[in-house]
This record gives structure tokens, sequence and C-alpha cells, in this order.
């Protein structure tokens, strides 16, 4: 049986409610966004107005040519009861309640009574107070119904859902996740949950296939506690969730209060669940997002034992420091292998762990050779890698030096030579399941798309870097 | 008297041995660095090379046509002694020793002979073993001995001074700190400190007038312990210091000792040297960049009570619980103080702190009225903002829609409207000397730069904005 979130988020046909043609509204800016690349059908719903957006429009949901699988209501607060019972008799299944001014400023009969009609007509809603849902594999192109605009780059597939009781958290980011090659696949933001509560939501994911990885951003649970506990439980045994708490404190508790009426509790009550429940603990938004990152490209490491590859030597000592202080072990070589490294690398790098090749631009040695002979020795769980070789720096190097001396810059031969040895180390790594993380500050070198294309997880500095690392080794060491 | 590194940091003509033709190389890259900003005089020295980058070669140190101020050696480490005594012999009273091969593999007495040369001929150097020095404040131009270009944001200046056992800590980021908005004005890499060691570059940052936060990465002291400590007690009760140590750890202190031949010691004795010297301390790189950023432009909050004005409630609820668990208090308003807040916020959005506007687009709201009342009310001692208003992702949303409608956006009326908000904002702030940082996700936001340029700096997510807040309130709270 297919499960109503899964209708709910491949719907054929949407009804929209709250569009118009003032494109300054949030309304218009999600139907907006929502045309743009959903290829089924849209019904925007007005009074007065000819076309929206370019579509023809109907004055009320009784005039729609067909019944729709889904409604959007962006309506102000005191339309939406109304609309949703007309949606009802209708008989349209499924609604999603962006439409504020429910529980979240104390109007609980209001936000009953859209239960009341829900369960009347038979009818599931999501919110109200919430920003939509995305669905990138939808069968009808991506389904966006949040204001601001997502795609994947061409050719992937997200495998990471997202499951929020903010809708800013999962929509604002969207535009900072596409460049950073985050693969989000889905997103639900559960509002008040007066109809579809965020366990239901967990359950989903739980039996989706397309859902490798769950990142959730928390305020508090608003009813049956125990249940929650019992489906995240089952849920992180399945898949790696990773959640973000916030909602304990004080200031965070009455805050929650007023944004979707959640009253957080206990911090140290929530920890104690997500660690019983083998959940990834995400201290702050970023972490959230780059540990989801991390755990929908990274092989899972067997182990704790950390092999450091880098090109500098600050990041060398800052890296096998940090994963030190996170319990990870930077494991001193054996003599055998610090031999066999002796031979390969330059006489002023380091052949005990972490290899520091210095300012050594030779791409075989540290994609290939270097990390062969760590990986095969067995003596480390997962490798971590300082440093990319993409011509950018060289590029800016040239592009500030107003292009003087250009001629001198080898830039398309590097870029073709590290591609091709790129190539053999993606190989390697996917043949042989090989956990890898790149740290790299430079964030616009070339390369990081590549990278990240073929599923080689790359972060900026290298305390983020560690503490993904220590998700991937606490979780899959359960 | 001059400090010697002030001289150092300011010469008038440089020697350079090390660079060629041959562009790929470090001594090559690093001397077109320095020649593309620096507009002393730049000698470069090569056995057969005609010319240089475009300067006129000479043979030998001998050949000069004057004796140049500073001499950067980019040398094998066979070469490097002759070429110091040679310049010892000639007068010049200063080099940058960047070629590595000494103490960090071991060989201590090839680097003591450096020692010996230096003192027989009254010379100081830097290094070996660093990447060079930089200073946008040169008084012929920019010196960056470096590999990697860097310049400040016209009209901008740098009043933060960097100091690294590490030379790609202070190089590498180059690129992303202009970028980011990090105004570095000086940068000194101490590499194996044979000659000057980090407690005298401490030392001269302190009395230097262009340097008003000071940040050190670290990954041990060498000698002297005693008056390092002392310099630092001393330099941070003028200005603020910002510290990120690695290398306390059994990894981290192998990896120091073949990086700049550092011992690390116990990271809970240089803890307490911090606590005890009122440094900030910094957990990694980015806290380290990102905190002497707030030093660097906001104004010094009196005591820990945090007014929040955010445009989400995902984030408002984020950065209270964030602020509370940091320490810092997200009090609640007066009543008076909420009744006066009713009178001008949306019906929808909460009075009570953090006051969260909701997606409604009313800049003076935002950046006048609303914190005018949180400021003047006495109630907070530091303002935090979430979201900005450019029109950077109205203007992504019409090129993600193939430019459809764009003649419903007003764009450039918007930016218009916000700028004289802004413009009113930045006076506000200066002229009441109030502590504010702002967090945005959207770090593609047209605004920022024009925020940041106003002394207003902008963090991207809420966890690191809190912790700069937290850093900038423990710093002037002592």
């Amino acid at each position: 049986m297919t499960h109503f979130l899964d209708e709910i988020l491949n719907p054929k046909s949407v009804a929209f409610l709250g569009a118009s043609n003032n494109i300054i509204t949030m309304g218009t800016g999600q139907c907006y966004t929502l045309k743009s690349r959903f290829t089924g059908k849209i019904f925007p719903i007005h009074p007065s107005e000819k076309r929206i957006l370019g579509l023809p429009v109907y004055r009320k949901l009784e005039d729609l040519p067909e019944i729709p699988d889904l409604l959007i209501i962006v309506l102000p607060t005191r339309l939406v009861t109304e609309y949703l019972e007309a949606a009802g008799k209708l008989g349209i299944p499924y609604a999603i309640i962006v439409s504020a001014g429910f529980g979240e400023v104390g109007d609980v009969d209001s936000q009953e009574k859209l239960n009341e009609i829900a369960n009347e007509y038979n009818m599931r809603f999501i919110g109200p107070n919430c920003i939509g849902v995305i669905n990138t594999h939808s069968c009808h192109g991506i389904l966006n119904c949040t204001w601001f605009p997502f795609e994947l780059p061409s050719g992937q597939t997200g495998n990471i859902s997202l499951l929020s009781q903010s809708g800013s958290w999962i929509s604002q980011i969207l535009i900072w996740a596409e460049r950073r090659g985050i693969r989000i696949g889905k997103s639900i933001s559960v509002g008040n949950e007066a109809n579809t509560s965020i366990t239901e939501c967990l359950d989903f994911f739980r039996q989706d296939d397309q859902t490798e990885v769950i990142g959730m951003y928390l305020e508090g649970i608003k009813s049956e506690g125990r249940k929650f506990v019992e489906t995240l439980q089952a849920t992180a045994k399945d898949k790696p969730v990773v959640v973000s708490y916030h909602g304990g404190t004080t200031a965070g508790a009455r805050a929650g209060m007023s944004h979707t009426a959640s009253l957080g509790g206990n911090p140290s009550i929530y920890e104690t669940i997500f660690k019983q429940s083998g959940v990834i603990q995400a201290a702050n938004m970023e972490e959230l997002f780059e540990f989801t990152h991390a755990f929908s490209l990274a092989h899972p490491p067997k182990g704790n034992r950390i092999g450091l590859v880098t090109n500098s030597g600050g990041p060398a000592v800052t890296l096998a420091d940090l994963c030190e202080k996170e319990g990870l072990r930077v494991v001193s070589f054996s003599n055998d292998l610090q031999s066999q490294l002796k031979e390969i690398i330059p006489t002023v790098a380091s052949a005990n762990n972490p290899i520091d090749l210095t300012f050594d631009m030779n791409f075989t040695l540290f994609y290939e050779d270097v990390p062969k002979l760590i990986w095969h020795s067995g003596e480390v769980d997962a490798l971590v890698f300082y440093g990319i070789f993409g011509s950018s720096m060289l590029e800016r190097s040239v592009r500030y030096n107003h292009g003087e001396f250009k001629d001198l810059f080898p830039l398309e031969g590097m870029n073709f030579l590290v591609k091709e040895t790129l190539d053999r180390f993606f190989e390697w790594v996917h043949t042989n399941k090989i956990p890898v993380l790149i740290s790299c500050i430079d964030t616009a070198d070339n390369l990081i798309p590549i990278l990240q294309e073929n599923r080689i997880p790359v972060f900026k500095w290298p305390g983020m870097t560690v503490k993904a690392m220590k998700a991937l080794v606490e979780y899959y060491s359960r």
C-alpha cells in the first residue's frame, strides 16, 4: 500500500490558492517556483485575476475541470477553513496549508476545526504554518512549492530527505545546498502538525527507498512521544538519521511556542533519546547539513583509525590534533609502511601519519601512490585528504596579475592530468569501498564539483571534516 | 625606535633568490605575487636567466646596484647558508628564509648555522621553513611574498594581524578571506623561529598601531615560555588576541614536530595560559578567522543580554537556543516594551524576544523601528539579526525561471529602498556604538559586501554567529 505522504509528494495535478500577479507576496512566489519545474497540471484559483503566471485561472474550486490530487493553500488565515471545507466536499484528497495564524498564535480552536474538516471528508493535510514540500523524484518533474528555487546538478539524484519543524531551514538553504553539492531528494516542512505529525513523516522516510539519509530539524515533540521514539529507533536502524534539536532552553522554547506551537523539552532528555536511538546528533544547522552530506556520499568506515594525506603542514597538524580530540585515532604507521612510503615521497615530507607531501604538485603521489600504500597496509579504517589540485588558484593568480605571463601557466594541461588521475582515484575508492573525506579551504577549486559528482564528499575546514568523520565512525560502529 | 619587524614589513627594495621562469615552482609563484602589488624595487638573483617575470636579473648578490632592505630566500636547502652569509657580508640587514629542510627534518646543526651567520653580521631573519609575510599597509603598495594573491576590497584597510606557525593557514586562506570580507592587514609566517620568535612577533603587533585584532595559529612554544606568557598577557590587555592551538595531542605533536619542529604541550596547560591571559580561544581555524572578523568590526558589548530580530521562525528558535546554550541571555522583554512592539509589528509576529517578523519584507521595520525600540529600552546589551533583504534571491528566482515574468519583479526599486534604509541603520549603529552581528544563510546576498564595508559583520550560520557574540561578550566583560 502506498503511504499517503508518497501520494502528497507525487501529485499529477495541483490546485493553488493564494497566488496572484503581485509577485512580492509569498503565495505568488511559491506558485512561481512550483511552475518552473513541475510538469503536472497547476490550477491557480483567484476571484478576479484572468491569468496568473501565464496559467488560466479558476474562480473557485468548484469550477476546476478535474479533481486535483493536491491543494496548496497560502490564503489569509480567516479564509482557510472555508476553502478546506470546499475542497473536502469536492473530494480533493490532500492539502498543504501554508497559511499561518493558528496554534502558533494561540488560536487552537481554528486549528482543531481544520482537523475536524479533514476527518469529516477523509482528507489528510500538512501544516498549517508550513512552507510546503519538495520532491525532486516526483513523477512530474520537480515538485517544489517553497518560495526558493532548487534543482540538483544535472545527472544527480538526491538521496537525502529533510524533515523540519521550520520552513526556513529547509527552503532558505536550497541555493546554498545546490552550490554545496548537498543531494536533497525530498523535504517536508511539517508546520504545526495539526493533521500530519513529524512521526508519520519519519515513518514514511523510513519506508521510502529513495531516502538513504534523513536530516531532521526539531523544536519539540507535540504528542505521541513514545511512538516518536519507537519510530526514531526503527528508522535509525535502517538508515542514518541526523537530528538538530533546538527548543530545550527557556528562550528556545519560548521562540518555538510562537513559531510552530512546539514546547521544547529538557535538552538532556532529548539527548538521551537520540543516543539510545542511534541517531546522529548535530549541534547546529551547519552540522546537520554537513553530516547528511557525508552520509549521502561516503562509504562506511569500519573503525576509528584515520590516515591523513595533506599538501601542507598546518592543515596536517590541525587535522591530526582535531581527530584525536574527537576520539579518532591518527595511528602511527608501522616501520614497514614508513619504509615503503619513504621510497616514494619527497625528502622534506614526513613518512608517518599524517603524510604531509608539502608544496609538491604530484597528483599521482597524492591521489594514487600514497593512499594506496596506506589503505592496503590495513593500518587505517578511513582516509582524510587536505587539499585538491584544481587549476583555479593558478587561474586566479593570472587574473590577479592582469594576465601577465599567462603563457607560463600550463593550466589546460594541468586540469587534464589531474582529471585522469582523479578518474582512477574514483574507481579505486568505490571498488574498494573506502571511506574518504576531503578538506579544502579553496571552495572555488574547479575540481570540487567533479569530486562530489563522483561521490567524494568535500568539506571546507578541517574542523567540520573531522566532525563529519566522527559522525560516520560512530554511526557505523554501533 | 622602530621595531625590526616593522622594517622587515616595510622594505623599499627586495632581493629575491629562488625565482626563475619555471612558473610551477613555489619561488617563482611567490615572486610573481610579490611583483603584482609591490611598488618598491625587486631584484631577482639567478645564475643563468636573463629576465624573470619581466624583471632584469642579477647573477649574484654582489652584482646588485644597491644594498636591498630585505632578502627573500626560496632556494634548495643546501644553498641557503652560503647565500645568507653573502648577504651578511654585503650588509643586507634582513632576510626571510622560506626554504625548508632544517630543524623540522632534524637538521638542527644547519639551522643553528643560520643563526650564527645572522649574529655575526648583525642580521635578523624570519624562518626558515616559513611562507613569508604580508603587509597591506606597506609604504610601497602591498608586500605579499606568499604564493597566494591577496588584496583588500578597495577603500578598506586591514586592522587584523595574523601570526602563524603554519604558512598554509595564513596564505591558502587569502582568497577566501578576501571574499569573506576579513580585513587582514599584516601576516607573519614564523616557520621554525630560528632567529625570530613568535613572542617577538606578538610583541611587535602589540606595539603596532595598525593592528587592532591579532589572530594566532599555534603548534607549540619553542623557548622562553615565561616571556611568551607575559607578552600574551600584556598584548591581550591592549587588544583582542584570538588563538587556535593545535599540537597538544599525540598525533598533533608528532605532526607539529615534522612541520615546524614544534613539540606541542599538554592542551590543558595551554588552555590555562590562554584563560589567564584573557586570550580568546578558537577551537579550530574557522573560529579563529570568524572571531577575528567579529572583533575587527563590532562595537564592544557591555553585557550578555542579547536581542534577536529575525525574518523567519526556525532561525529565531535556533539562535535563541544556541545563545542560551553558550551562556548568553535572550532576555524576555518587559510588558512595556512588548506593548510598544505590538503596535508596529505584524499580527502573526511575536512581540517577545526573539522578534520574528516572519516573511514580511518591511525593511524599515527590520532595520529601524524594531531594533531602535529594543535597543533604546536598555533591556539588551547587543543585537543579533537573522536575514538581510538584498534582491539576490529574487534575481535568482527570475534566472531560474528563464526570466519569465521578470517585469513583475521590482528588483531595482527594491535595492534602492533597502540601501536607503541601511544607510540610516549604519549611522544609528555607529553613532550609538551598538554591538550588532548579522547571520544570513544566503551568502550571495548582494547587500553583504555593503554591510561589511560599513563595519557590520555578517556570518552564515547561527552557530558561528552565536559563538562570535560569545567571544565578544567574554572578552569585553573581563
